[in-house]
């Protein structure tokens, strides 16, 4: 147990995230998936703080888990999607942000389609002094750190039900397999994987996996390899994380066909054969059946993950809500 | 007083539902309806629990109501429409409902331009094993069970606000005037008035109309009547439902100018005098005002339920999402 | 301390306020900053009470604002916009309002590009005999109550923070520079502070400023003062409201650039040493940086109000939702 406290005050990246904190998110989260399981799912923490979902990005799976994550923490919640917004009006991101603030924001969840806004917003808070926190939801083909907390959470809540720690990681063969140079999800694992002493894996068409991407694991050695095969990258692998394929890659020239991607990257059952016999299979979704991997195994609670990462997300969601938020009141 | 209990999961048609079952939503949409009038009209039925309003076709009234039902029972929502969806990320749709289940929604409540979704979603919850119910906002053409069940609770409590049920219907005439063909809500009320044991009088030109309609009729003799032209069927009724006229069907030659269809097909106070002459008159809205319905005869409280039908559509809402979600926590 | 009671039903123009019921709206709203301060910003004043934002034009910033004062004073809030609307399907506008009106709903707050329209809900509703109340939310280029209040809270709290009232504006120059002839808000505010005492200046363009307001000074002599050039307008002036320039307007030819523009009529560091040197700036936002007023005036807390008003938003719709919502339950 950490004798430790929490300090971190924006959750922007994992890349400098230390040991303790993972370890104090994991444990938060099981506790309130032990709230969730209860008759009455809620409980007061952020009562009367208000917690502003500005989504210049849509998304549907994300702003819904933050809403509800926050609903649960009993904060009221605003939410800002790009479609209503002022932005189109000529307002600055960062007046929008400091809108949200004047008006009582305790919590701000950002998602933009460009790397970085999450973090210029949460300077230009600290530049005023206020005491509000950001919290990065996807910026760009940069992090999404809630998602690769939810993955942590889900791997190490398998291993250890009763005390998630990243301490179980150690020497797990991890997979990350598919489009990893846009994919803010595949960043953001990197960090977290290799600082839990996971072996991490690359896998992903030449196209899609520049070799510069070998410089994430500079600072930690022996804890990141990359293929551009898939077979290899599955020898005796623990977990196997897919990444959601934008079609769009397709007319970029990056990509032949999906179905030739689907072959050679594609995850089924029966490359599974070539991992560890409990292999788990993870996906951030939304999934494309049948491209990143088999609808079959997507659907097969045996290997699949994929309900359980959702679940996670509620958990985790109401974990960095409170570490960063409960100080505050 | 039923001596029953309420075992439904799922609603999703009204085809096989049994008396007890109508009596039973009567009288809980009764109980709320008081609930309504008080100073606080909030209940904590339903705290804790997730309602999601999964919209795949928008809706401005329909999910307002179920919004607001489900708020008054201190449920949390979620709100999902097509416009903001992974739909357009190639998602699918029982792809987009899992998620939603395994975010811990407790009732989804769904609407979809295509018949059948909504069933097709609570047969994949059941297969799952999962707890979730599934009720039905109206699913292309096929029902809209919470719209016939609030125009049910209109109608009856009308005859005897202390003690609504489909017995006071017996024998009463009830005309359905308007696009049957392609309405959800015609269907729905079908089943919900035969069986009531009232007379229902479908009129529509033969375009809106086919013969097989007739085949609705076939369980419940004697209860189904067929009209091309408007006069005959309103003869001695004693509700008229008119129902919404979209003017797509213009375009597809299916109704001559709509100037016709309200000299043929719109329902006005001098058509209702061959009526009862206590008649009332229903739609489910929005109105086309002066196509289907006279605007005078819609704003004319001595004929008009069209209010009142909203307001009981909060509190029918309020009775079912109790029925099938309170069993759950 | 006013001995009076408040007992105006609807917000739709601030043309008829009276000096009582400014007062009322500024010390109210001061006890809800006190409220928002504390550690639970909550207050159960409007428990069980549903407040329906119809928002047929679209807004962020002052819809959030309106919904975060309504939770704060927990009510249930249902949102509506034109986009996801039934207006689409040929439903009038006062169809629209019943519709919110039937189920339940105790205050609507209201905004549409035409002028006129909360006023002709609120006649609808007075003329059915309901206790709904309307909040006009901004009409076309008529009225913004609730913009000119808050604006009025922040430069009087500003003058006197224990006990706001419009007395502290007596003989106090105040100049609106900008697009006056498009600007709803420059219509509220010229209300607003004749009414108080101040001695109002119009400064613009001629284009943007036709003669004819000066018809808005008649009744209040001495008080309100148009000028065609900036400079003559800020001289000891003690507040400085800038508006929002809509750049479309530079399409239809009213305008040079917008460089020409900020060069004559746009407030910067320079042109304010003209004025009081404790001068304060207001902009109701979103601002156009660098056009109506400079990106280091608007940021630089000395002379800036604007996020003050933001803030002081909240606090004058909380109060404006209790003073017409208290009665009601």
């Amino acid at each position: 147990m950490p004798t430790n406290t929490w300090t971190r005050h924006h959750i922007l990246s994992l890349a400098d995230f230390t040991a303790f904190e993972y370890d104090t998110v994991l444990q938060t989260a099981a506790s309130f998936q032990e709230v969730l399981s209860r008759r009455t799912k809620k409980v007061p923490t952020l009562q009367g703080q208000v917690v502003a979902n500005l989504f210049f990005e849509p998304s549907t799976r994300t702003r819904s888990s933050f809403e509800l994550a926050a609903k649960r923490l009993s904060a009221d919640t605003l939410t800002f999607t790009s479609a209503t917004s002022s932005i189109t009006k000529g307002e600055t991101i960062l007046d929008t942000a400091k809108t949200y603030l004047a008006m009582g924001t305790d919590i701000m969840v950002i998602r933009h389609r460009e790397a970085g806004v999450p973090s210029a917003i949460a300077q230009e808070m600290d530049r005023l002094g206020v005491r509000v926190s950001v919290l990065n939801a996807g910026d760009g083909q940069h992090e999404h750190p809630s998602q690769a907390l939810l993955d942590l959470f889900t791997i190490c809540t398998l291993l250890d039900p009763n005390y998630p720690q990243i301490e179980l990681l150690k020497n797990k063969k991890i997979v990350i397999v598919g489009d990893i140079l846009h994919s803010r999800v595949a960043r953001s694992n990197i960090w977290s994987l290799t600082a839990s002493g996971a072996q991490v894996h690359l896998a992903a068409p030449p196209t899609l996996l520049p070799k510069l991407f070998a410089d994430y694991g500079e600072d930690r050695p022996g804890k990141l390899f990359l293929h551009w095969e898939l077979e290899p990258a599955l020898q005796d692998a623990d977990f196997v994380m897919t990444l959601r394929l934008q079609k769009e890659r397709m007319t970029a020239n990056l990509l032949p066909s999906l179905r030739e991607y689907h072959q050679l990257f594609g995850v089924t059952h029966s490359k599974l054969k070539l991992c560890q016999p409990n292999v788990k299979v993870l996906h951030p979704g939304p999934v494309n059946r049948g491209v990143e991997i088999s609808s079959e195994l997507m659907d097969d609670p045996e290997f699949s993950l994929i309900q359980t990462q959702i679940t996670s997300g509620v958990a985790v969601r109401m974990a960095l809500l409170y570490l960063i938020g409960s100080g505050k009141v």
